[in-house]
């Protein structure tokens, strides 16, 4: 899988996508990111990106032109399954959809910054609006980051043990069951009992009855959606 | 507003935490986040901080033990408002949470990874579990990076201009109307008219409209809960 960034921070992306899972991702091939500075399509020799927005009011708008020339100078390099722009009012981010990005082949993502993008890009350039959630953040940069490594684990071969991502939360509509290591008792407190049984069946017993508990308590509304 | 951080990925955050708008609440004295590796809390020289779960099954737990050590060395420099776990069966994160955390004095903030943490720790130290989303994510130091973001800009004078915070999605439980900026017309695609009208009234009661056209659109559950 391959994956354009257009960012005027490119370097704030750049510790969470060469460390940890990441990291053993695009060393192994399974997935390669370019990063690409907004800046190398401006306007003009002062970087100028963005401005400030018609009608009044605070913040800073996005420009058409340098989004439109970094866009269509990618193409020409990907065809691209989807032009991707991260935004807290686009459609919420959740396991369902990163299951279904991590099976395409290219995509383009585009990070907000200031007070978004200018309209007619959205209009007539994206594909596909993606919040992670109701907050507002600096920028899409954070945002993009999340949507690489939920995708980016999901990909055959990068996890060391592919039953670790489909005992994840959500996979099965159910949060995950709690989780205990060494030792059964620490500082007085033991591990349920049932954990140090043996015992297979009761073991997953237990911890289907614990999900299904959890997510009663805490996400009744994930039980709803079935 | 002071934030501490547990993690075994520092490096992972550095990018996030020091450029763009974190970077000058931090270099303003508004905001401190300081990074600990809970390996410097192994239980042996092996850096050792998880373990196999009890009862079976892939992925590692991370243990007790480093944990409390790192907790409890923690708290005899700050008094914590909330001991804060990322994790995808928390309550979900969201802009009314942002701002209500942008409040506090000292946070601290632990980082799962693997399978998650024992959930010991979760019982008896953790005083708040927080959700970015319902996707899973290859470690809570992204998700603690979004939330640190959200907080930290709204905390009074780390944005320009105040009232660029105010007008976000979220913060009236409408999405924002949407933006345009210079040219008037781009690729045959003109701005709204009213928005070169250079009327504040017409142009107020056209965000509005277009804002709760928004949100009726793509998030009437945003309504609902009005």
């Amino acid at each position: 899988m391959h994956i354009d960034v257009i960012t005027v921070q490119p370097d704030l992306l750049e510790s969470p996508l060469s460390h940890s899972i990441m990291k053993r991702a695009q060393e192994k091939g399974l997935l390669s990111v370019q990063l690409h500075n907004l800046r190398k399509w401006a306007l003009n020799k002062y970087g100028q990106v963005d401005d400030y927005q018609f009608g009044g009011g605070a913040g800073m708008v996005m420009m058409c032109e340098p989004l439109v020339n970094a866009i269509e100078a990618l193409q020409k390099e990907h065809t691209f399954d989807e032009i991707i722009y991260m935004t807290p009012d686009g459609a919420r981010f959740d396991q369902k959809a990163a299951n279904g990005l991590s099976l395409k082949g290219n995509l383009l993502i585009i990070c907000g910054h200031y007070k978004g993008i200018d309209e007619r890009i959205r209009e007539h350039y994206v594909t596909r609006e993606i919040s992670i959630g109701d907050y507002v953040l600096s920028g899409g940069e954070l945002a993009a980051a999340v949507v690489i490594d939920a995708i980016g684990r999901l990909l055959p071969g990068v996890l060391g043990d592919e039953t670790s991502a489909l005992t994840d939360s959500f996979q099965d509509d159910l949060l995950a069951p709690p989780v205990y290591t060494r030792p059964a008792e620490f500082n007085g407190w033991p591990v349920p009992e049932v954990l140090l049984s043996g015992n297979p069946k009761l073991i997953d017993e237990w911890r289907y009855n614990q999900a299904l508990e959890r997510t009663r308590q805490r996400r009744p509304d994930l039980l709803d959606e079935q």
